[in-house]
């Protein structure tokens, strides 16, 4: 078998046989393969695809690539939920601990973040002390202890994934979806949850601009699963405007404490109970949504998740009384007030722009070296539908340094975008699918 | 400029400006680019292909990225002819004298074959003692003194072009037309010769499977040397066959030599006629080919392209003798005859087959470490619309291992098709176009 017939077969759109990616991802793995052999066939990739056996044996080379977590001993149900990523996208601080109050274990790697905000683990990190666990069998204790299993991605679970991304990065071969499905699918896969569910994102804030393109993704997605005898359930939610009001890492905390308070964002906390009713259905709890997310109610009103929110930062060295006290978290000793210059209703807030507007007062990395400043961030006031009137605050930004305020302000001013007529926001669940 | 953008808009077709192709090109040849980001570029290519721009500056760029051969106080009309390519193609060997019988140079760099027979380089290497020149100066001389100039490429001239064809030959990307029609332009452009012919070569044995191909290649290779004003004439010419009777590097110098003697195949000869009749036309001493090609006639019938020849073969450190006497050539010690097992007429003679069949006796090589045996090959007793008796000759094989000898015998067997009815072989020239 030589590599360079095996590119070839994928420029010309021959379906590659199993042996021949085992092959080729095998010896890339153990350094036979130089990399500008294996660009050439991701950008071979980029124009032909995978099919579905293709695709199952690449993510499952991934997957096998490094270290299996497994919860041995471990009676809860457990879930993994995964967010394609946006701005203002805080739903696992949320969703976590209502998982927890149903004996549901939440068992995920989480990012950091590059770009707009902060990952998961740099919101939580937000709360003085927080350390997640660092080893497998302390993800397991912490699962077990409090129902929340989450660490970050370590060098020793999917290095393949590692290694082919830096690749990708520098080859323009990033936006491909089967490369990005079998990324994102191997790390799952890597996890042994009993249910995964998939929240892609789409809109002007997502990496999937199109819902063609986070339909595809979606599908492809729960193809991988499928084929690897897997529970998928996959979400297409908007991302065409920030989600909540919140983007920040410490904003972001306290917004999506007060969700599970039951005082949260309209838009965001239907998301994060239909999240939650998903995971019911999964774990086999209820029989249709509804139902779901009427439990989830009654356990958000019970008071629960806030109790297990707070005993998940407990265990992982946090302070508990943050939940009851924001002021317990870092936040940025400035604030200014963002006002409209226009009149009308608001008709779209470009995600992007607002991301970038709060990643350079400090809330995000440009470069992997930059470090987060936590309590920096920006408050939206108005959304899409909503009605403006001219000098009306639009958003407030809560800043440390003011070197970059005045483009920070620039850019929130230009995210927005008015209409004469009332414009009905989308709504935030489009569509969902499971296998 | 960032070299992953760059190949980004490449990957999504949008046109390059010619400074970021300078760019991307200009920090690869001095090791600034990784090879992985220009396979990347090059698969990229493959799919999506190069404007005219693009292409100009590409070819350009390489063609500056080494030596340039100019031929200062030659006052002699150069002309530059060369072959994509094919089995039995002995045209250079068969024209040059020609062309230097009318005072035309011939002003060319030639390859060392790999695959198939050897290239022009090695089949004149046939002659004991025959040296081509390695420096500029060399060719210059010997340009002045017998017309014809030819030497082989160095790693002066277009060192960029080396560097790519080794990356495309490992990614799967060499069969991209824009790329090839800038490898061999860069290689045309770097020597200053009056005019160009390109004898394009398509059917079974030729890079160009397909007319269509073969058309596009031409065309983008007359506009590359448009773009810098230089006279391009291309010929699209028949490969479905091996070209001529012989194939083998001594052999092949007989039938060339047997051409200028006016005793050559008839479709080779009509070949040469018309190539020689092109130059006639570029150098301004006639104005259509029927003339041109019965000047070529006419000085065939004097003897002189055959003296100029000796003088070449002199000035090169050869014995000018061969020319009237080939066995002072080397030949193969051994014969053998191989008979058709078929009664019909030839439809079809495979020339990729009767290529490795003569490669596999030694008139090729397989690797670039293989020796040549310039007295193996074969020579060809029936071509397509020949009508054959079971137990004929079809070929005749010069070997002088017989390791080999039976895959030989069974790949030139197999190359031969036949029909109950006439099959009438395809022109030799089917295109003529120039810019």
């Amino acid at each position: 078998m030589r590599i360079v017939d095996i590119i070839q077969k994928k420029r010309d759109a021959e379906v590659l046989s199993s042996e021949e990616i085992s092959f080729l991802l095998d010896e890339y793995m153990v350094g036979n393969v130089p990399d500008y052999q294996v660009s050439a066939f991701l950008m071979a990739t980029y124009f032909n695809g995978m099919n579905k056996n293709e695709l199952k044996v690449f993510t499952e080379k991934m997957m096998n690539s490094g270290d299996i977590i497994d919860f041995p001993g471990i009676k809860k149900f457990l879930i993994d939920k995964h967010s394609t990523g946006g701005v203002g996208d805080k739903t696992t601080i949320a969703l976590a601990p209502i998982f927890a109050s149903f004996d549901i274990g939440t068992a995920k790697l989480s990012g950091r973040g590059l770009g707009h905000t902060g990952g998961t683990i740099d919101k939580f990190e937000s709360i003085v002390g927080f350390q997640f666990p660092e080893t497998k069998e302390g993800l397991i204790d912490l699962v077990n202890k409090c129902g929340t299993g989450i660490m970050g991605y370590s060098d020793k679970i999917v290095p393949l994934d590692k290694k082919l991304y830096s690749l990708r990065d520098v080859t323009a071969t990033v936006p491909s979806i089967p490369l990005i499905a079998a990324s994102i699918m191997s790390k799952k896969l890597a996890v042994h949850a009993d249910g995964i569910i998939l929240d892609v994102k789409t809109g002007s804030g997502a990496f999937m601009k199109s819902l063609d393109d986070a339909r595809l993704l979606a599908k492809t997605m729960r193809d991988i699963g499928d084929s690897m005898g897997r529970k998928v359930v996959t979400c297409i939610t908007d991302m065409d405007q920030p989600l909540g009001f919140a983007v920040g890492n410490t904003l972001e905390v306290i917004e999506a404490i007060e969700t599970i308070k039951g005082r949260g964002p309209k838009e965001f906390s239907y998301l994060v109970e239909t999240l939650a009713a998903i995971g019911l259905m999964l774990k086999g709890d209820v029989d249709n949504l509804d139902k779901g997310r009427e439990m989830v109610l009654e356990i958000i009103k019970s008071g629960k998740p806030v109790e297990m929110l707070k005993m998940f930062i407990e265990n992982t060295g946090g302070n508990p009384k943050i939940v009851d006290d924001y002021n317990l978290l870092p936040i940025a000793k400035n604030k200014l007030s963002v006002k409209s210059n226009n009149n009308g209703y608001v008709s779209a807030i470009e995600a992007e722009s607002i991301g970038k507007s709060a990643m350079i007062l400090g809330a995000g990395r440009a470069t992997k070296e930059d470090i987060i400043d936590h309590g920096t961030g920006i408050i939206l006031h108005k959304k899409i539908g909503d009605k403006v009137n001219k000098g009306d605050e639009l958003a407030t930004i809560y800043y440390n340094d003011s070197k970059n305020l005045k483009d920070s302000e620039e850019m929130i001013l230009s995210a927005y975008a008015f209409s004469t007529d009332f414009i009905e926001p989308r709504d935030i669940i489009l569509e969902i699918e499971s296998v």
